[in-house]
């Protein structure tokens, strides 16, 4: 069904879905905190969006603008082609369409919506847990930094194994949806080939809503079989010049990266204080270990308070940053 | 090339690209009047939007709103199923990649992306002016009402032609991009099987560059195909929550329809005042022909008046509706 009604005792399977706590725990009263993702509670300051933005296709030099920017913040090669999306999970959807089914590694535990497109393109997806494993004329995907670990490859390891991937007919899809935070993990300055990186622009810049991302690769028939799948206008206008702005903005990236680091920090220590194990995280989120996690996160939901758990680890909670220090002594108190 | 630059001599492939008119003609002195769309110059006024629409990730409430209002305005029955995807160009990338190549018939002349998507996804696409020439056991694509000759099928007779594509094992698609100023053509409040309605928002209410559209279907599985190919998220916030008020507007949708009638009337009478000779249309746009259709189209670009143009049909043009008096002077002068 499109549209499906929000199932009461399932886990969810993506972070953000207050419909279904609520189907689980009602409304709480003093509103919901939503912790269960990994999206900056600080967004970026929408510029003003001239009603043309929304009036007008979106227009070639917008698109040219944006793309201008989103190179310049992820300090792309020249010959590096940019693909702009409607969401990085639009490229996550669109990747899997564009190589005769094959094999397909995916580093675990990650992301499930990699396994889960590249299932259903009908290609063999295997997890593993060492990227050497994986077959260099297949496809191997690795989240970096990961979600929900943390755990973190070297550009330069990275560049190796593309080499490999490269002289094989492999290709090595890099997610950097929460790389950010930590521009130094970034695969783009150093581009190798056989290598498509992708970026989300609404974790870091706390604008999940606008629904924008990119993919970053040297092999241009990959970049042009993305951007012909998504055909013309696939960003919408004020996504294309609220893009720019922000990416535009080196001031507001180096503030928010120090704020982030911060703040992560602090809910570290407000976690590790009530007993829960610190396994990683990244700036925009942090993921712990408990024996009884379940019944954590089921009183954290009583509270108000809605963090990420999931099926395969049930001993585990990913927990966003909260906003500023009422969110967080509303999260230390639930916690206690 | 993802971003190619606009070419000075070419036609353009759509209508609403001032970049490629500027690079032709340059940019001028009175800015662009662009008449080289269907869309309404007259948008719905944009609800305010709270900053929780761009920062949160969609939900599937504001989701569910939204295909609520679109059944309510489409006047869809309950046994509709309603996908909302970023723009109905989306859908039409969409709707070949969820069937096997087989035999795809298209009413012709009409908007190039069906046979473009279709060939492209491997599908033998053929061009045909009598929809009871299609094999009923492939893919039948009416534009309706059509652009850009405005040719209109009556909801009766294609509901005839989609029960032979049912019981042949066929697919009637029904792209109604501009069917909104004329609810009387749409199939959808008796949508019979087998059979696929594609909506535009952007067109009608004014907003293209917001980015939503709509697949209107009995078939569950496609729908189905549809909803999974886009993933979560596909729509932004924002357009979830304007789409959804300007749906449930009914107020705003009459006003709109009585003053697109009242204008188109007013925009046929300046081009045949002018000579030119009405070949067709819709409330959002009209068809005239001239022999000399490409030297007008060329004088109203250097007036800084763009209208569209089509490569197969050399004395053909179409044009918007100017927003007011001024434009309507504007216009009327040009073609002096």
């Amino acid at each position: 069904m499109p549209v499906s009604a929000p199932s009461s005792t399932a886990l969810p399977l993506h972070g953000g879905d207050i419909a279904a706590a609520e189907a689980r725990w009602g409304r709480p009263v003093e509103g919901w905190l939503d912790l269960s993702t990994g999206i900056n509670p600080h967004p970026y300051p929408l510029p003003p969006i001239p009603s043309s933005l929304w009036a007008r296709l979106p227009g070639a030099e917008a698109e040219a603008e944006l793309i201008r920017a989103a190179q310049h913040r992820f300090n792309a090669p020249a010959a590096a082609k940019i693909v702009a999306a409607p969401g990085s999970q639009a490229l996550i959807q669109a990747l899997p369409r564009l190589r005769a089914p094959g094999p397909v590694a995916i580093l675990t535990p990650t992301y499930a919506e990699h396994g889960r497109t590249w299932n259903r393109a009908g290609h063999t997806v295997s997890l593993l847990t060492d990227p050497a494993a994986a077959n260099p004329a297949g496809v191997l995907v690795i989240v970096n930094p990961n979600n929900p670990t943390g755990r973190c490859f070297d550009p330069a390891a990275l560049a190796e194994l593309s080499a490999r991937f490269a002289s094989a007919g492999g290709l090595l899809v890099i997610d950097e949806a929460f790389a950010d935070p930590q521009p130094e993990m970034s695969l783009i300055p150093t581009l190798p080939a056989a290598t498509v990186v992708l970026r989300s622009f609404g974790k870091f810049h706390g604008l999940a809503g606008l629904r924008l991302g990119f993919a970053v690769t040297t092999e241009a028939e990959l970049a042009e079989g993305l951007h012909r799948g998504f055909g013309p206008w696939a960003v919408s206008g004020p996504a294309l010049a609220v893009g720019a702005a922000a990416l535009d903005d080196d001031a507001w990236a180096s503030a928010s990266r120090a704020r982030l680091a911060a703040d992560q920090a602090r809910l570290i220590a407000v976690l590790t204080s009530a007993g829960l194990e610190l396994v990683g995280g990244t700036p925009l989120f942090t993921l712990v270990r408990h024996s009884e996690a379940a019944r954590i996160w089921d009183e954290l939901g009583q509270a108000g308070i809605l963090v990420r758990a999931f099926e395969g680890q049930p001993d585990w909670l990913r927990i966003g940053l909260p906003a500023d220090d009422t969110e967080f002594e509303r999260l230390a108190r639930a916690l206690a």
